[in-house]
Order: C-alpha cells, then sequence, then structure tokens
C-alpha cells in the first residue's frame, strides 16, 4: 500500500477500506507516512468528506493509535458527555452528580485545557484539598461505590489525533466535519466510553458559528457512536451569550452547588436535565427522555444529587463543607460593579468577549503555562432579554487586582441594547438521537 | 502574512494576489514554508483552481525563483517549442534548422532526460563530435550567425519548480492544470523564449490521456504565455501511436535529415510543418500561417534548412559529412526483422509499449546513471491503418545484443489487427492560438 494512491483514491472521490485507513493513521502516527502527504490527505477530505463508514473507522483507528482505558471493572454503561466549548459551560460539575445520583456510573477523565476559564479539573480544585491524581484502582472502586469520579488526563491516549491536530492547525484543515468528529468520537471511545452524550454548541461564542454547521457536526458524531456500538445522542445548544451568570473557576463552582440544590440559573438547568435525561436513557436507567427527566428532578429535589456531590468531594479530598458554605471557596479580594451606561433590553452579549473579559482577570490560560486564579471571574446579572435601567448593574467583577478597566472596557463592548423587547433565543434548539 | 491563512483562501475559493503568489513561490524556495504546508495548499489549488491572472502570477515567480537566460543580446523574437512528450517524437531535431532558415532565431537548451530515447541532445551526440558544452557568449554568438544553437542545462533554473514537482509527485497533485501550465511555461520564460510554440500530446503515449485534458492544458498554457507577454501558439497533436517510423537516438538523426531533405514520414512532416508555421508567425516572419507554411516549404525544397543543420553540426564541432552519409552514425551490431504473426488492417499500435521495446534495446534510460546506446532502436514499416500479411515485416530492430526476444514481445503485444479497414487517428486534433 502506498500513501499517494490512497491520498489519489480520497482526491477522486472513492471509499477507503477499513485496512487502508488503518494504514494511514498507524503509519502516521508511527512517523513512517510524512507530514506533507497526510495533509494533502486531509485537504482531500476536506472536500470529498468521508462515508459513515469511513468515519467510524477513521474514529476507531486513532482511538486505538495510543492507550485506551479499560473500565470493564466499572459495572454499568459507562456514559461520557461531551462539549464542544464554550463561555461558563458549568454543565460537568452539575451533571456528574445528577446522572450519578440516578445510578449511572460516571467514570470522567478530563483535562485542564487553554480557554476562558479553567477547565473541569482547574474547577474543582477550587474546592479546598480535592486532587484527580487517583490510582486506576481507586477510580474505579469510587465509581462502584458513589457512580462517579474525574481522574486527571494520564498516558497515552490517541496520539493521532493529537499529532493530527497540530497538522490540521496550520493546514487550513481544521474545519472539516469528518475529522472534527472522528477526532472528539476517538477521545471518547479510548476513555472507555461505553455511551455517549454531546453538547454541541452553537453561536458566536462557539466553534461552530451557524446552526447548521453544528447539527451537521452532530449528526457525525451520534453516526460513528452508534456506527461503532457506543449509543449516542448530541444536542445543539446555543452559545450565543454565556451559560448561566458564573464565568471564572470558584465562582462557577458556587452556581454548580445552587443548580444541584434546585436554586440555579435557568439555562444551566434546563441544559442539565437535558442532557441529564440523554446520559441516563443512554446509560440505561429510563426508557424514554420524559422518565429521566422526572428522575432528575426528584433527585435534586430530595437532595441526592447534592449528597452524591459531597461524597465525591470527600472521596477526592476536597472539604465537602464548600456544599453547605459557598464562603469557603477561594474569595477574591475586590468585587467591582458593572453599571449600565444605557437604558434598554438587553440584545446581545457576545459570549467570547464576556470569556476574555474573564480571562483578562486571570480566570483562564492564555498560555499552557499561564496560573489561573481561582478565585477570580464575573458574575452576569443581566442577559439577553432582560431590561436593564441606566446605572443598573449588568455585572460584578470578582479580582485581586484593583485596576479592572481594561475588563470593563471588554465587557462593555460585549453588550448590545435595544429600545424594544427582545426575544429570547431558544436555549436548545434540536436534540439529535440518530 | 502566514501561509495558512493562504492556504484558507485558496481552499474557500478566494482569488490570490500577486503578492500572495510571490509569498508562497519564494517562501517555499527558501525553505521557510513546510511542504506540509505547500502540499496542503497543492490539494487546495487541484480542487479550486487558478484564475488566468494567479496562474500567470504562479508561473512568473517560478520563472523568477532561480536564474533566468538573457538571450536580449540576439537579435529577434526568440522562439522556443515545448512538446509534452511522446514516443519517437524527432521534431525539435526537424525544426531548429528548418525556422532557423526561415530566419528565426532558434536559442534552445535542453536536457538529457529519462525516457523511451533520449533527449535532445542524446540524440545530437549520435554525431560524431557533436558537443552542447558551450560558453554563453559562443552559444549567442552561433544563434546570431546561423539561427540555430543548442547549449546544455545549466545554472540553477527554476529550483521552485523542481523542488514543488517533487512533492506534488508523492501528493497526488501532479495532475492539475493550472499546476503543470505554470511548471512548463515558468521553465521557458526562465530559458528566455520570447514567444513559445506548444505540442501537446495526447493518446495513450502521452501524458494527457483523453483530448479534452490536453485541450484545457493547451488553453491553460496559452493563456499563460499571452498574459506574461509571450505570444504562445499550441497544437494538440496525436500520440497514440508512435510518431515517424524511428524510435532511438541514431535512427531518429536519420529519420530528421530524411524530413529535411523532404523524405521524412507524411506524419513527422506535417507536425514539423504545422509547429514550425506556429514558430515563424510567432517570431515575426509570416503573418498567417499559410504564409509561413510556404516559406517552410521553400526552405526544404531548395535545400536551405538541410545547409543550415550542416552549418549547426559543424558549429558544435560535430561532422556534418553525416548529412550526405547517414552510415557514419552509429551503427547497430545485429538486425532483425519482425515478422507480422496476423493478416489485417493495424488497428492499434501503443506507442508507450513500443517505447519500453527500445528501451529494453537499451536506447533510452530507465534511471539518471543508464548508458544509452545511441547506436539501437526501431524503425516500424507500418502504422495504424496499414494492410499487413502474415509474415510481412512490420519493423526492423537494430541491437547490439543477438538476443532480443524480450524486446520482440513487447512489440508484438503493443499491435492490434482488425479484419476491416481503419481509419486512421488524424494527427493534428486542433490548432490553440488563444
Amino acid at each position: 500500500m502506498r500513501m499517494v494512491d490512497l491520498i489519489e483514491k480520497k482526491r477522486d472521490g472513492f471509499e477507503l477500506s477499513t485496512e487502508e485507513i488503518q494504514f494511514i493513521v498507524t503509519g502516521y502516527t508511527k512517523g513512517e507516512i510524512a507530514d506533507y502527504q497526510m495533509s494533502a490527505f486531509l485537504m482531500a477530505v476536506y472536500f470529498q468528506n468521508m462515508t459513515d463508514r469511513e468515519r467510524a473507522d477513521l474514529t476507531l483507528a486513532m482511538a486505538a493509535s495510543g492507550d485506551q482505558i479499560d473500565l470493564s471493572a466499572i459495572e454499568g454503561i459507562k456514559v461520557d458527555k461531551h462539549s464542544t466549548g464554550g463561555v461558563g459551560d458549568t454543565t460537568t460539575l452539575v451533571l456528574g452528580p445528577l446522572v450519578a445520583a440516578c445510578g449511572v456510573p460516571v467514570a470522567k477523565m478530563s483535562g485542564r485545557g487553554l480557554g476562558h476559564t479553567g477547565g473541569t479539573i482547574d474547577k474543582l480544585e477550587a474546592i479546598e484539598g480535592f486532587h484527580v491524581e487517583l490510582s486506576t484502582e481507586d477510580f474505579i472502586k469510587q465509581v462502584n461505590d458513589i457512580k462517579v469520579a474525574v481522574i486527571g488526563q494520564s498516558g497515552n491516549l490517541t496520539p493521532a489525533d493529537k499529532k493530527l491536530y497540530a497538522l490540521r492547525d496550520v493546514t487550513a484543515t481544521v474545519n472539516s466535519i469528518p475529522l472534527i468528529a472522528s477526532s472528539i468520537m476517538s477521545k471518547k471511545i479510548a476513555a472507555g466510553a461505553n455511551a455517549i452524550v454531546l453538547d454541541v454548541k452553537t453561536g458566536e461564542g462557539a466553534f461552530m458559528k451557524t446552526e447548521e454547521d453544528a447539527k451537521e457536526l452532530a449528526h457525525a458524531m451520534v453516526g460513528i457512536g452508534n456506527a461503532t456500538g457506543r449509543q449516542t445522542m448530541a444536542i445543539i445548544s446555543d452559545m450565543g451569550q454565556p451559560l448561566g451568570y458564573a464565568i471564572g473557576n470558584a465562582l462557577e463552582v458556587k452556581e454548580a452547588i445552587e443548580t444541584l440544590q434546585g436554586n440555579g440559573p435557568e439555562d444551566l438547568t434546563e441544559l442539565c436535565l437535558v442532557l441529564g435525561s440523554q446520559m441516563v436513557v443512554v446509560g440505561g436507567k429510563a426508557e424514554t427522555l420524559e422518565e429521566a427527566r422526572a428522575m432528575l428532578l426528584q433527585v435534586i429535589e430530595n437532595g441526592e444529587a447534592l449528597k452524591i456531590f459531597k461524597q465525591f468531594i470527600e472521596s477526592q479530598g476536597g472539604n465537602p463543607a464548600v456544599v453547605d458554605d459557598v464562603n469557603l471557596l477561594p474569595q477574591a479580594q475586590f468585587k467591582t460593579e458593572v453599571p449600565s451606561k444605557a437604558e434598554g433590553y438587553i440584545s446581545n452579549m457576545v459570549a467570547d468577549d464576556i470569556g476574555t473579559a474573564a480571562m483578562l482577570l486571570g480566570a483562564g490560560r492564555a498560555t499552557k503555562e499561564s496560573e489561573i486564579d481561582l478565585a477570580v471571574g464575573l458574575v452576569l446579572h443581566k442577559k439577553v432579554g432582560d431590561f436593564v435601567s441606566e446605572g443598573e448593574s449588568i455585572a460584578t467583577v470578582y479580582s485581586n487586582t484593583e485596576d479592572v478597566a481594561e475588563c470593563l472596557r471588554v465587557l462593555y463592548n460585549s453588550v448590545e441594547y435595544s429600545s424594544e423587547s427582545v426575544e429570547k433565543t431558544p436555549l436548545i434548539s434540536a436534540v439529535i438521537t440518530d
């Protein structure tokens, strides 16, 4: 088999066989296929797309390119959830305990990542003593005991994807549905998921700017999941404005606790209920999404979800008292209100810009070496559709520096007003199950 | 300017500016742009094509990537001729003296090349003493004196094209009209041509298998030539069967001499008259193709063309007596007739296979290191459309080894017969002037 012939085959629109895709992924991972051949192949895929079968084969080949986590010692269907990323997305913190309380095992491998705020691990580390350095044995035992555990990324997971992503980034081949979908799904499969629930964000704060693109990506990933024997569901959710009110690590932990108590922001709560319902269904604990939703509402109301969250914190070395007293979380030195400069209905709050404002305070990493300040961030008081008077606070800035002028400048620029009432963008625009 | 943005721009179907194309070609030649970015770009060009303006800019940028030959000291319009390559193509040997005799300066830089037979230089070296190692001064003086000279390739011509071609070869991006056209045209422009005549071959023995592809390539090259101020014309000619009868270096010199004497094969003579007419027109020595053709016929008839050929040989150290006595050319030790195994009309003589048969005798180079045997080759006695009786000789094999079984096997396989009369494929299917 010669790579040049496989590039030509894809270029000319023919379907590659399973063996051919394995040859490409294995050869590239080992360095036997050169970057310049792979990038030409990726561009050919960009133009010619891949069939469902090719996508599934590519995903499995990438998942098999490195270590694969064996979660078979955990009872039940291991459900993983993935979000394509947004601003103020606290869902993982809520969903873990929530679906665990319904009996679905959540064995989550998570990262720190770059971005406006930290990743799930950074957020959890805002809880004093919390750590993710578990042995595999302790990780599995914890999931069997209390149905939820989070472990830091370790081992050599999907090296093919890492190498491919770095190449795509410099060759204008990132934006290809089969390549994005197989990248995400290969990581979930290598991390041991039996079933997957996907939150595909759309809007200005998201990677997929249009709903059409988001739907195409969701269908692609659900297709791969189902073709590889991992039941998969997806939703399309809005990331035009931030999710919830809090953007910042400790601030989002507080918001997650409130949500588990039944007092969270409406949009975050709804998103957790929709994604959670899918997780309970694909986890085999309910027949229908309606039945699952009722279960989730019950474990919020009866305190079971919150109880699991406490056990989860305690089990990973954290102080569970934060759940009852959120003032135990890291506190910022300065609080600055952000008075509205105009009166009217808020017509836009650009999620990306608000995320940048939080990052300027130190809430996120600009580079891998950046130190995160877990205490800082923003809490919005208004969202799109809300009416605001001039001088009324639209947000509170939590900072450890007195000068927050640059953050405020970015924040003010992110908000647009309308004199007439504004229709709210629906949070969830589609539920995709096949 | 970042290469990744330019890849994306081309990928998305936008037109690149002159500066952007220069950035790409210069950066790649210097090694500042990586192979993996260039190959992704080339694949994007494969799918998105290039506008006429982009093609002209790419050609000029490649021509400017290395040395450019200055032929301004030669009087008149310097016309170069290029063939996309075939089997038994002796036209350059005939055309040089032929158009020189009409006053068009032919300052030819030529190579040896790989293939079924040698390149123009190899063929000329079949004449005892002939050499192409001229100083630039002598080269220019000779063209001014007798209107024709051939020099070996020297200097660092179009390094961008060399590097790009090597990359295209392993990334399935060879077969792209704008890339093929700019590659050919950049070399002609760097070699100092003011005007260019192109012979685009089509058929089984050619790179362009269909007439449609050949026409597209011809239009692309004529477009580039005219956009860069080099008047360019092209023809589409058949390479389904070999051109002329002789395939082999000394054998083709003999055929060239016969053609200059007015006794050449019909197809070779016609091709030389058509291409020569275009050269005389773009060289500014005739107004119309008809006028030019009359001039060419005249210099054949009055012996002027043959006289120039003798002067040309003498001027480059060769023995001009070969023109009057072709037995002075290298002679093969063995002559083998090839009796037809069937009776009927010849319906096909696969040019590629006949070329391979000649190469098996030693007439061409399989690798750069191969030694050419200038004496060996084939002379066909029949061509497509001719009737042949069983046992009648269809060709003579000239060899320096007694065993020519493998050559004969390939040769026999290349010939197909029909019981009914066969229409000859027209030699020239199109003349393209814009």
